[in-house]
């Protein structure tokens, strides 16, 4: 990993354990820590900390403001998974499988106000920060609505599904490479690029994710194969299906889809019109559009070369591809 | 009513309707509109609203902070029903009914963050307006969570209880009226004098909702008597019937409540006990003793007498009790 990525993701680490945190209601702030020692990439407040280093080396005070995208990033998923009825995240007990549904949704409010805590640290830039913090949460929820609300659509368009995963998981991203130009005093044309390299980084990484999840070798992901199609769920491989397949293969698609069992022969019916529609190859044209446009809007970038060369290299790390 | 709370309430209820909240996602935001149209006396903003008119008139940007204090007080209640599986709120059903209870998850995480919204209009009050409201905020989440927690408590102490119901009820209005002499531009004094007032006013309120729930007129109120014995709640009366019981009548006590059925006959059982040790008696005294105090307190504080006045007037209808 780019060294600067590693040191930041380091002080990510040291900040969130010295977050305060008391001891008392254990129900109310155990499952905070235990949350956030799930552990993860730190990739939001990594990326907001590798922005700001274009233009001005990262504060304390910086690395406390850059946390609270990670603490409102787990709490996202804390509620998420009782959403979604998830019993595990990363191999571990979700928190409403540890603890119970209350206890969940209690302590993901709890950590959203942590959150509001820690952007207090943002100094002169303070109102616009907590502004647009507020805009991007908004959308973040409206994302997870539309999320909720697209396996119901009956015939969902790609922008929809694009629009949906904007929101849900790309808004973010983008508010934390923004987050970093604002602290490091990035003039208003790079905090629109830094904005615009977050959002294609994101819709770049769902879409991968999309990918990886029918396409990827499971030993390296540790995932069942096809979980998305074994859920139903309709990602953008189903999206671009509807988009260039024939008649026939829409209709087949769409009856595998509605049958209420799917087991592993589901999965390998779907693969098998993804691979005559060579679904993989497009969608790999799209991801690497995606990086491309990442690594010109970069270059576009004005900034320490040094740095900008360090937040290429860590996307370059995270996307598995050349940036 | 006193005539400028009555006008404060209008001028919150004009906000609470003119905020921004999109026609989409409808899921998202429709419970939002519904919940904050099932009504409710708005006494916390006014309150925040009467405190500061001890020193200034509010502002129209005063109203629109006072108004987060609503949107947050709500959000608590839209989570509360859900984790209480409730099924009315103020005889309609509860978001979780109507819709379902991750869009009640949801929709309550938004409506927290358009509390925090409105808070943005604090001007030069911001910084000591924000931490204040999370402090306050991660407070309430620990009095629901001491709340959750009380039922399997197996002695809870009378100090137990007043501090669980401290952190639940009393501490925002501490904030609220805290807030309004902020807004207004209150000495240090003052502002812990109002955070005090609103402390006691809040204790007195759930003790009072605690003796009206067993001894209130069920014709006045529309509940069943008793509701809380019903449901097996060890409210203020336990509490002081575990004090100053006799070991019998202590030992029927916990006998009764131990039972799994729980009907009309279990709360005259109750009752009988009750009436025994004058719980009534010494209930209204230890609410006569707070808003005693809370007019002591009033008296003290500086800021114009006709304003002190109005203050005094309001919660002396709420607690319908001479203040």
């Amino acid at each position: 990993m780019s060294q600067r990525a590693k040191y930041f993701r380091e002080k990510i680490e040291a900040e969130l354990v010295a977050i305060d945190l008391p001891a008392n209601p254990s129900n109310l702030y155990d499952p905070m820590r235990y949350f956030l020692n799930l552990g993860g990439k730190r990739m939001r407040p990594v990326l907001a900390l590798l922005a700001e280093e274009l233009f001005t080396e990262p504060s304390e005070s910086d690395i406390k403001v850059a946390s609270a995208i990670e603490l409102f990033h787990n709490f996202t998923l804390l509620h998420d998974d009782i959403m979604d009825v998830a019993p595990l995240r990363r191999g571990q007990q979700t928190v409403h499988e540890k603890w119970n549904e209350n206890i969940g949704i209690l302590s993901g409010d709890a950590l959203m106000v942590k959150s509001y805590q820690q952007l207090a640290f943002s100094g002169a830039h303070f109102m616009e920060v907590f502004k647009r913090f507020n805009t991007t949460a908004l959308e973040v929820c409206e994302g997870q609505q539309m999320d909720m609300d697209f396996e119901k659509k009956p015939d969902p368009a790609t922008e929809d599904y694009l629009e949906m995963i904007r929101l849900k998981t790309a808004v973010l991203i983008g508010y934390s490479l923004w987050l970093g130009g604002k602290l490091g005093g990035a003039s208003e044309g790079d905090l629109q690029n830094l904005y615009r390299v977050g959002i294609t980084v994101g819709l770049g990484f769902q879409i991968m994710d999309d990918f990886l999840d029918v396409f990827g070798d499971p030993e390296s992901f540790g995932k069942t194969p096809g979980g998305d199609i074994l859920a139903g769920k309709k990602t953008i491989l189903w999206m671009l299906s509807m988009d260039i397949g024939t008649a026939d293969q829409i209709k087949k698609l769409k009856s595998i889809y509605s049958q209420t069992q799917r087991d592993s022969k589901t999965v390998d019916e779907v693969m098998e019109v993804f691979s005559a529609l060579r679904i993989d190859q497009k969608i790999d044209e799209l991801i690497r559009e995606k990086f491309d446009s990442v690594g010109s809007m970069i270059k576009d970038l004005n900034g320490k070369e040094e740095a900008k060369e360090e937040l290429r290299a860590y996307l370059q790390l995270l996307a598995r591809r050349t940036i």
